[in-house]
């Protein structure tokens, strides 16, 4: 199957609610996901896979134990591996996120904000 | 080291030579990479890499044997492995690329287009 382009933004049209990645391309052993982000997450960390946040849209807030990173459009950072975070978005924000195929947006963590079985867009 | 943001318009801002990836991010065994592209590439593949090409600016043609793919800005495509394709940029391209540590520029060929030991922004 000869490879397709996807719009960003014709891909984040398709969907409205927070918190739920979708995932829209494969690299490798990695996911594209992209996710739509307003309120407070959940403290977690990811025991074995960095991660990736790529604003697309809004400004995004991510409280790590020793610092807060704030994002605008066209920021990235990776989040290391075991480290802590929690991302806050006070008004709405559009994400790109690459992370490899066995991470769980909530981490160690299992509760009523975990999403599996991620839908394709 | 805690995580740091990284601007993309500030990174792109600090060099100006096509064709010469620069490192500036790493996310578990792949890198986040930025360049700049004008002219023509050679034709290549990577034999064992899937390659993500982001499109920030301007517009990118990608070419493969079955299918011209055209790329504006927000827009992305995973060239999968084995894949031949030849990148060509009319005028200035800015690229986001997430690939393996392991992917050289021109893939299966070692010419003077390759570049080796990347640079990090």
């Amino acid at each position: 199957m000869p490879p397709e382009v996807v719009s960003l933004a014709e891909k984040f049209a398709l969907f409205s609610e927070h918190w739920s990645p979708k995932i829209v391309g494969e690299v490798n052993e990695s996911y594209v996901k992209l996710v739509k982000l307003k309120g407070e997450f959940v403290w977690h960390h990811h025991p074995n896979e960095d991660e990736m946040f790529l604003v697309v849209k809004g400004r995004l807030l991510i409280e790590t134990p020793g610092k807060d990173l704030l994002l605008d459009p066209g920021d990235f950072v990776v989040i290391p591996m075991k480290l802590e975070h929690r991302p806050v978005a006070k008004d709405e924000v559009e994400v790109v996120l690459f992370e490899p195929k066995s991470t769980l947006n909530t981490g160690n963590l299992e509760n009523e904000r975990t999403r599996t079985k991620l839908e394709r867009l």
